[in-house]
């Protein structure tokens, strides 16, 4: 029995299945604002009407024509006369409307002096302030002029996306039905967590991790459950979840030992099975990338790093998209530099657990020690990854890197 | 008529309101871990045993005595027989047990060879690799140590914390209730979006931009609606809140002017009423800080803008105490190179909304112009905030500035 006979690069792997897979939309379905919060728009909306829809007054204050104001000061203020018409006169004396921030500004007006820079002198208003044309309005379609984009499809909706569209009046959105992600762990080692348990078995912890991994992705997580290192079990519980889900991920029972099972009943269940079996990854080596009657199988290792980091390298870009977006969304990154030197093996694409933190206004980077790769709280103590490419060594001390950031960089207090 | 006659700094705002307000400790509830991601757990959770809870394989192979491989190699292969106990005699012959993944390690063995490195003659094992003690085994412990922690109380539950519960054996923990923060937004020109309005009014878009800031930070909103200009009728819906929700945010009415109605109908709902009105803040000068009988309410400017940065400097620090974390959370940064000068007003923190992207490896953050500091579109366009000092003028052109991201610093193709 021997290893992998060959490695796929990562790139390599996930362009090929992704080419077999030939994802081209998402199903979708309509939601009100008030529930589209981390959603992804599965349509591009314009703007219906320009927004402002009128000249507004930013302030409240007086409407006036800025060039009847012209001279004006705290020291030399200049009376107006309150017009009795719903316009500025455009003749006769300096004459001015009382407007409120939002109101319309008042026909023949250009400028809106704030109320603080007036004073009520019986019925006239005394303005001190020269004011220029279109000082404290909001001019209409200053935000969005009608026919220009509010959200454009495939984008993720943050709360100010909702903002835009609500003070379009819009308030529902047609958004990318979340992909129902089934889950389910092998290995006669695993305990379900608070379930009883042998002397030779562990608490699985793998599917909980996948699943919130999927949610934080706005994918639906579905447990299908532990299973035994048995084949006709491994292939009935695949088929259930194909049935059910729009994508199966599997860990554990991916390696090249007697008791890997999945990739041979991932074939059993359909065409055209495993696509890729051994990919050029650390940790995460044993992953395995196939599709099933156009469906998505995905099996991880069973090592919960591994598999993290192949849910990171694999399911990620593939969740983006099924949920219809143009590129893989990535985790926010930061620049740090290394507070040790480590080694990675050549010719594989190696994720290093990092520490991020702040000190004296840098960034450094620590390597998270494990010995044991699977140690989950490796990934609890770190808040990163810094991936090594193919072509590197390792990564010396002192060297700026990138940090995928998975957690909040320790910060140093401060005020915000 | 005249502006503010004091601007509070804003950590001195903060600071006041929070001491008045002497949130010790948060509401909690149960929920089991396949609820609680983005949950801030409420208990400090310490290992009840040793992760793992005995030395592991952590391959499939064969477990024997390292001593035993001494000079083992590809070229000259030691041959070594199955043990017919449940354990590796310790003298006599070489001997070795078949282990898979996650097994035990047999009494007498101190590591394992992988199945690869190994052939099957016979009855026999011939082992093609020399071992040293404790290759291929997961420590004891190695992981967690019993009574170590596992997650400190006030941590936001990441999917790797749910992991290490889980491999613990934990199904359920003890996290912060979701405070409930009741939103109102008041002014006459304000109609609900999709509503009829009339010529006057704009769509209401601040509620919903303020409640998904709140589910952002696993804060519950509640609708309050819309009010008119009219202090009892705004009296009356703060109570309403007061009554229900554990905090009050409202939207408009806060400046000096005639209509500004929300700071006094605030001080006629309860004592000590407001705390601090006018904050050296920009955009942001007239949010308002109260409390009332222990409880929190937050007046926010009408301008959308203005009542994003009024959320992030005081209702986030808030929420965060609420959900009992010790620190204020605070977003992702990046650190960029300003691409123009931009002005800003002394003594006052001003909030530059960037647009953050990477060209040839570095990153630069691109100031949002805007006429109308109220434009929401800017929040769309931009990902992030560059905050000026108050002790600054402004940012000069090619300055290295801290980005607060609030959406993705868009990059250039890369493969992941």
């Amino acid at each position: 029995m021997k290893g992998f006979q060959k490695l796929t690069f990562t790139y390599e792997a996930l362009k090929t299945w992704l080419n077999t897979l030939q994802i081209e939309k998402c199903r979708e379905t309509n939601v009100p604002l008030t529930e589209a919060l981390n959603r992804v728009a599965n349509e591009t909306i314009v703007a219906r009407e320009s927004l402002p829809r009128f000249d507004r007054s930013a302030v409240d204050g007086y409407a006036v024509k800025a060039e009847d104001t012209l001279g004006a000061s705290q020291f030399k203020p200049l009376l107006f006369k309150l017009s009795n018409k719903d316009e500025i006169e455009p003749s006769g004396p300096r004459n001015t409307l009382q407007v409120w921030t939002g109101n319309p500004i008042p026909k023949g007006a250009n400028a809106v002096i704030m109320l603080e820079n007036t004073t009520k002198k019986g019925d006239k208003i005394e303005i001190a302030a020269q004011l220029a044309p279109y000082d404290n309005i909001s001019r209409k379609g200053e935000d969005l002029k009608k026919g220009e984009t509010a959200v454009q499809t495939g984008t993720r909706l943050n709360p100010y996306h909702l903002g835009l569209l609500a003070a379009l009046g819009i308030t529902e959105i047609r958004v990318a039905e979340k992909p129902l992600i089934a889950v389910m762990a092998t290995g006669n080692e695993l305990a379900e967590a608070g379930k009883p348990r042998n002397e030779k078995q562990i608490f699985e912890s793998n599917r909980v991790i996948l699943s919130a991994m999927c949610a934080e992705l706005d994918a639906e997580p579905l447990d299908l459950g532990v299973v035994e290192d048995n084949v006709d079990e491994i292939v009935e519980r695949i088929q259930l979840g194909l049935k059910i889900a729009d994508t199966v991920i599997t860990t554990g029972g991916t390696s090249v030992g007697g008791l890997d099972l999945v990739p041979e009943a991932v074939n059993i269940v359909g065409k055209p099975g495993i696509i890729v079996h051994g990919v050029a990854l650390r940790p995460g080596m044993p992953t395995a990338l196939a599709a099933i009657e156009g469906k998505p199988v995905i099996v991880l290792s069973g090592n919960p790093v591994a598999a993290i980091v192949g849910f990171e390298v694999f399911a990620r870009p593939l969740i983006c998209r099924l949920l219809g977006m143009k590129k893989t969304e990535l985790r926010p990154t930061a620049k740090a530099t290394m507070t040790r030197k480590v080694s990675a093996a050549l010719g594989r694409k190696v994720f290093i657990r990092v520490r991020t933190f702040e000190k004296e206004g840098d960034i450094f980077a620590e390597p998270v020690s494990a010995r044991g790769s699977g140690a989950i709280s490796t990934m609890t103590r770190a808040n990163g990854f810094v991936i090594v490419p193919e072509n590197r060594e390792g990564i010396s001390e002192g060297e700026l890197v990138t940090v995928h950031l998975f957690g909040d960089v320790e910060r140093e207090e401060g005020n915000v």
